[in-house]
């Protein structure tokens, strides 16, 4: 099958470049065909792909062109986004054709027409590449580095769209499934979920152990059918009774060897897995089933709450040009306080105004709250219940957060309305403790 | 959960109202909104779905939507694709406008824009549609639905174009899983198998059974996780000792109660389930994936074969105009042949020089063969290997073909090559004895 | 392996039956040894087995006497369990023996070797045959045939309390795993489903679909890793307003297509599907741990009851030798009240007084109450909760038990309780209505 | 549920402790009943067990009992097993009398009596303690107890004796289920293998993982229904070119990315999970079952061996009076070999003279081969194929058998009569590298 496959595929190649006229002869071309460069595979597999072909022929095309991807280094892969750029978007030429027809008819087959000129080959091309098997993941994986390179390149946008286009629909919510992870999934989805846990990473398996112990924790994940064992995303959840206001009350908090009785869920960490992904959201369905699910299964539950991270905190106070800003970010730069209990009494009230205002008040150039956690939370229609200082002594949160943490509330009657008025207006839900803060700050700064 | 979702959608349909204009008070909305008639909620629930609300709202309208339309009647569903038709198409002005922008700039945030203006706005709400639980398979019924409404309206085709579009993605070849099925499959899915039996009906469970019985059949489905049961497309085989030349020969076999010695698989039954997937191609994977498993399990098979109908032979001969094709017909047509073995002898040569002719020579408007499953199997690379006549005797195969069946060939080493070779010079690769047929035919008529 | 597999047994068959004197040759042993009579191939494997050999020539060798064993006709059964009786017995004189080492040493050794020698040698007969792939229903099925052949022959008894005491331990509860069976369930389980069900017959595929509808209606089965798709017990539930008082209103309510909101759950068919597991038994655990399922699933279910036939009621009361039960016995003979509403009003006093009578102070010669399904319940620790009459007018059901049905009630608080007064003193907790009907008869007759 | 079981086991505790004269009040006996000592309890618990209760509220006395046996310490263990010994073992009266009864009769039903006589209690005390959930386990962790109590209380034998009797009826070998491990095994099952790998213990997740690698490994276990995610047994297997010498070869080979073309499966590891199974044996059947499956799998495959410790060599070699075998101990026990080549090429002639000697010819007391892992293979129909010197340098090989390991060999065609001849006449089928080491040392020792 595998050798059938490879004959045939080089009888296209063949084909494509003769039709090229980069080869006169004829001979053992599939042997030399498949020993070309993988720049110059990928580049001939794409044009063939787009020629008229059978669909198993696509199938070992696709397959061929992949592989000759993933050979592909830093540089090649740009040389390969930007093929895909010039070569693969609209024809300029078919686009004001198409658009002269319409204009004078007006008609739906105008409009059909006209929509197909302007929408860019490279979606075609990209839907055919995932004819192969095991391919959108790849395809995601390619997403990933594309957007890597477009550091260097941001004209590589437009192709990002066209992935962004494509992956929306194939990752729609409808085919996801919800899994709850435990002791009892396989190493391999575990393995995963030891890599792909970045906001509290793991210490080994060790860790993930007692993260999944059944009586005081929780992890479920989104899977899509063409990723199989990649978890998508995934939620770990602490049962607690009462709000947790240190991240490490529940990283380092003791394995009961019985179920608790909680009435909190606390979503202490949420990870997309995948770069390749970005944009196409699905925490938002899995943070209300996880909670709808853990309502169903623990009747005890009366909150639902998230301890967040506040990665952008230090770069905003930073950015802040009061003179009582810039005491503070001294004050906490100096970290004296870390261990001195009174000292941290001192600074508390400060910092929550501070953070209050980040949270609450403080808008980035493009009008939304800088925090992104904040921007994903209060977009579900979370509330930004209570400040927590200090929450998180690690290295990583003292030099982006000074610490600071936030838990926001998800309170199911509630988040449609608050998500609309946070869409519509701006407005930021807050618990009464950052009120309080607020207040604290206004009218003097 | 449930109600709150009511009040909330209800918020938003209240909302929309006022903005229509069509209500000044408040009070007890909810209840009036949900009360209005199918066609009203629908069209109010796609408004909202358009508008930039939060996501679990979107859940909850895209049901409400299809709940709405699920209790349409006929009139009212053409009334509901009209709609789309001319609400949710393209604004004109937008697209002169944005391709003005991109005349004039030739970039590639241009070009984005005008993908967006010239994109109908339906393709946008079926996306949103789909959010909802089981959608995508109520969407693959709409647009049965759909098909069925564009017989008296084929200005209909232009939302159709938007569906097919969608459909194509959702349905990618990467998501589908074949599943073999027998008597182990769930009642749930053999019941669908039984329905869906188009082409040789399911006389009941006991017919269901024996073609389910190890020892000489096989069946195989592909299934999609968004459209969970639903047999999307299924084929039945039947081991044989020798490639059989009627169709009876496979439906009353006595059932062997021991595995049987096979060196031909032969395809008798392929159905598309789901009229709504009209163009969305899975036949050709799964007949490529089923013969490559086969293969790997039974290691005696030495030929893939169909055992086909010929649906449009009888309309195609009426449609002939030389006096010995007339006279044929009227041979055929007298039916004194089918219990008469020696009728059949004498009128068999002029039946196959036909039906060479009608499989391998005879061309439609389209320039492609006339027979519909003739064009699916030569398009997949099989050969037009062997006629069988009389094949199959039942009333529909008389009236439609005069009992005559074919047999496709299916030689994995040769596919890619023929579909070539169809798709591009339209050869039809035929076996022996359709040539032997078409000689006695050529020169004379 | 196969035909390896048969050398091998017919090297130990040519060993065993040289040994028994029946060959003096060598030559071509195998074929011939397994072209011998089942009857003759049964007894020499059966010698075999008892012979020390590995452990995979004895699975070989098991399988072929069962295969032997399938072959065998009625008469030839009974001679085999006739062999089983008196070759695979006991040896006298190993018992005197090891008796009287006993009886001098009364050490474990000496209990040991006696415990050995009075086993019956059957029992390490039929764990051997139970090494056999599939043996373990084969045997079941064996024990089966036992059954009818013991009541020409009850000799045989001592067999059947072998495979009596092997079966309790190898269908040990702890091996059994419940299972929901509903539309989902394979084609497989379903039909012997169907096959087994005689308390109320299914009527074909559309009355199990029917029974299953999970609006109202709940079915689980019990199943035995060795015996796989077999469902060894099921019971049949369905989820009712109040407590049915006709079997007609269960088995012909119309279908809803919504969850009923159900206050009572009725088990109204419980079947043993396997004869040869008379004995084992599972039903007072599946009643147990599937009252316990729904009441973890539906909240609304306050009352879990029987709709139970009477199936010795008939034949009680003919056996009574009162003039009144003379006279109610012919009343109920000429059935001409099965249409005559006025007549069933006059009847039924005298019906319900006799019928309490024979549910709770009647008693058969072991001392237990006469009806079977009552032992059953009331064993369990139900208790006789309502007479109701008339309740099934099939043909079966008038003959059997005038048509008289019953609700045991099983209340979770009180089962051991009452099944406790019921062992110890043969106490029958039983319900207001019986309780009034008892107190009608007594005194009078 | 919980609470009610309670309230009904403390009635059956409080009605048993007064029977026995230890209680007289009645009031809160529930509380008290529980609150008892833990050897209190399991004696009163099996007492209950014993008398004639409901099969729920044994299953809720027999949690019980488990329960406080879970609580006992090592003494009160054996405590409990002498229990078992003198309170559960037979009644001489009831056998004499029993015994004159049959003597008397002959017939079938006093040899039935007889049997109940002889059997001693505790089985049936078993087999209630088996109905409790999880009890298969738990009764098979006791055996592991009871196993390590004999060392110092060889008269447990008979208790012994009735738990082997059950355990291997238990776990029949058509109860198990075969189930290949890799890398998509839950964690749960993954972390027994590691902490049941006893012959090359397990490094931690890494080791295990290339264990796993499906390019050239294999792991195979057997789980039983009522034991869960237990692997009973579980065998290691290597797919390699050539038959290797060295364990090392195995154990440190670099990962290959793609399949090998292996011609030899190699058995390198195989491990009994549970002490408590010790003479259940199902060694035998997992070998043949993964070779028979392999074989289907990989038809490269030609050769299935093992690569096997000699655990008991030096002890042997130790114990053999002749002087050449003290010269050949004393310059292994140097160990100055170990790294030096040519001391290991003039050692290695007499090490394999020694080493076939024990392997063939040598005999323990009981008659048998003296190492115990060649009577395992030996008796599984393997021969004792070639001798590997050094092959183990791990300090445990190192001390038990020199270094020195052995490959067995699978031939599926030889097995069953090399067996036989093993088993009949003690005959060690063996390579003709062991012939020729045996020939070495012949006439001479």
């Amino acid at each position: 099958m595998v050798k059938q496959r490879f004959a045939l595929l080089s009888d296209f190649v063949d084909a494509i470049m003769r039709r090229d006229g980069r080869r006169t002869g004829g001979g053992s071309a599939t042997q030399e065909a498949l020993s070309r460069p993988a720049t110059e595979r990928i580049s001939v597999a794409c044009k063939v792909l787009m020629a008229r072909i059978g669909d198993a022929a696509r199938v070992a095309v696709a397959e061929q062109a992949l592989a000759a991807y993933a050979e592909l280094d830093e540089p090649e892969k740009r040389a390969f986004f930007r093929m895909l750029l010039n070569d693969y978007g609209v024809d300029p030429a078919d686009i004001r054709k198409a658009y002269q027809e319409w204009d004078q008819k007006q008609d739906d087959t105008a409009a059909s027409a006209l929509f197909q000129a302007v929408e860019p080959k490279r979606q075609s091309l990209l839907r055919r590449l995932n004819l192969a098997p095991g391919a959108t993941l790849k395809l995601v994986r390619m997403r990933s580095d594309l957007l890597r390179a477009m550091r260097d390149a941001p004209e590589l946008e437009a192709v990002d769209l066209d992935f962004a286009h494509l992956l929306s629909s194939w990752f729609n919510r409808g085919f996801l499934r919800m899994q709850r992870i435990d002791w009892n999934s396989s190493a391999a989805i575990l393995e995963r979920i030891m890599r792909y846990e970045s906001v509290h990473p793991m210490q080994g398996w060790e860790d993930l152990r007692r993260r999944l112990n059944p009586h005081d924790r929780r992890m479920f994940a989104f899977f899509h059918p063409a990723t199989g064992d990649e978890p998508l995303i995934f939620v770990e959840v602490a049962l607690t009774q009462g709000v947790p206001d240190a991240i490490s009350t529940i990283l380092t908090a003791p394995e009961p060897d019985a179920p608790v009785e909680a009435d909190t869920a606390v979503f202490y960490s949420i990870n997309n897995s995948l770069p390749g992904l970005k944009g196409v959201s699905f925490g938002n369905f899995l943070i209300k089933q996880v909670a709808s699910e853990l309502s169903a299964e623990l009747s005890g539950l009366t909150r639902f709450v998230t301890l967040s991270p506040a990665p952008g905190f230090a770069r905003w106070l930073e950015a802040q040009d009061s003179e009582r800003a810039r005491a503070l970010k001294e004050a906490l730069d100096r970290r004296d306080w870390i261990t001195d209990e009174k000292n941290i009494e001192r600074l508390r009230p400060e910092v929550e105004a501070f953070a209050a205002r980040y949270f609450v008040t403080a808008r980035n150039k493009a009008g939304a709250p800088p925090d992104p956690v904040a921007r994903f939370h209060l977009g579900n229609g979370a509330s930004a219940w209570r400040l927590n200082w200090p929450a998180d002594r690690s290295e990583h949160a003292l030099k982006a957060a000074h610490g600071l943490m936030i838990n926001y509330l998800y309170e199911l009657a509630a988040i449609e309305a608050q998500h609309e008025r946070f869409v519509r207006d701006g407005t930021v839900t807050h618990g009464p403790s950052l009120a309080d803060a607020l207040r604290r700050l206004s009218g003097e700064d």
